[in-house]
């Protein structure tokens, strides 16, 4: 059945109209009234939908049923990324909604490169939320991942201290736990954040500040990963783990 | 201590002479006789070695221990990847490299967008090698993954067939098997292959001729994945099955 992602829609009321490149679309498949589709919500649900009127100004269709995205993971997972320089973000953002992060925030901490001007970042972060949005339609996804920021790393040490299992991966140093252990021994957990570091990684200091504030840190094997790398990799074990890549 | 990434230096003699930028690293390390370093020399095995004369010409060292690089994960794991359009094969190769390839073969399918002509090919493949060895040195990886092609999607299931766990990864169909489980049940395994689509995926009957062949077709999740973000998620949850993320 086709899929459509009208973000933003209210498909409660029963009834969708697709307009612009959704209607065109619709047409370019020579649906006809009567048809089947789904239309996605973009906040997890999914409508399953007939075609009413096929008409100049839009399509029309009314839902008979609905069911959460089946795409969506069992696991809220929170990516904390440290502000990268270059076009890494946009990789991480395309990347993390894919591997189906629920919401992939960005904040500066005291290694980064980049620190862009208030104004500037603001536009970067309206082009990361299409970014987001793109790749959830690409991948399928119920949701739209939410593209936030926070100010300093504090900011999202008490972002990530809101999910049931805060974890900060960190290529170096003692008392690391394996991230796929620390995944196992947490149990059944509804949320996670998992906090990576810019390119020149974490200062000590940094880590030790987030295992005092309660996270737990994580070691993801002998191989150094990019700024760019590491959040998908860390996102594709905790799925993996939670039966979310099966 | 310093490590630097001698490929193709023969330093099973004891010495072994760092030249052009190497020397100049060891030069702004500011680094003394007598000191201490690990060379590698890409092919697996560090060498632990002490610094023996730092002339104009070059440095020398002298190895007084080796052993197998601890970065190497326990097992040989060989990407196959249909080969796809604009930089996204630098990406899976700098992305797989990250995440422990041993080696990365690209190969030509029924659905593939790009169809460089031979010489193209050739010197794209030369870059791809380049970018292999930079990302094995950034991720301190002790071997180098080999960058290799196959002319179609025989060639890549009969080097697949070779390792003792041969993957499809087929994001549509029936009798897939998670790849998480198809990784469980296999036990100990030395070497295993990743095979994954071009942009529009694996068309049906090559799937179904490498499940003749003797691959094991599977799945990783409801969640679609772009042809370049595929190679580095089947991998990681390989890795992380094996234990080679701990």
């Amino acid at each position: 059945m086709p899929r459509f992602f009208v973000a933003g829609a209210n498909l409660s009321g029963g009834v969708a109209v697709l307009q612009g490149e959704d209607a065109e679309h619709v047409k370019v498949l020579r649906m006809k009234l009567g048809e089947h589709l789904v239309l996605c919500d973009g906040a997890g649900r999914d409508y399953f939908c007939r075609l009413t009127r096929i008409g100049e100004d839009g399509v029309w269709a009314e839902a008979y049923d609905d069911a959460p995205s089946a795409a969506e993971p069992s696991v809220r997972a929170v990516v904390c990324a440290a502000y990268p320089k270059g076009d890494k973000a946009e990789l991480i953002v395309q990347k993390c909604t894919e591997g189906g992060a629920a919401e992939i925030l960005f904040f500066f901490s005291a290694r980064c490169v980049a620190h862009p001007k208030e104004q500037s970042f603001q536009k970067r972060l309206t082009r990361l939320r299409r970014v987001a949005e793109e790749s959830a339609k690409q991948s399928g996804r119920g949701v739209i991942p939410a593209v936030t920021a926070a100010e300093d790393l504090a900011g999202a040490v008490s972002a990530a201290l809101k999910t049931g299992l805060p974890l900060l991966m960190y290529e170096t140093g003692e008392n690391r736990k394996p991230l796929r252990a620390a995944v196992r021994e947490a149990g059944a957990f509804a949320s996670c954040a998992i906090l990576t570091g810019p390119e020149g990684g974490f200062a000590p200091y940094e880590a030790e500040l987030c295992r005092a504030a309660g996270l737990q840190v994580c070691s993801m094997g002998p191989r150094i990963l990019r700024c760019e790398t590491a959040p998908l990799v860390a996102l594709t074990a905790v799925m993996a783990e939670t039966g979310n890549l099966d």
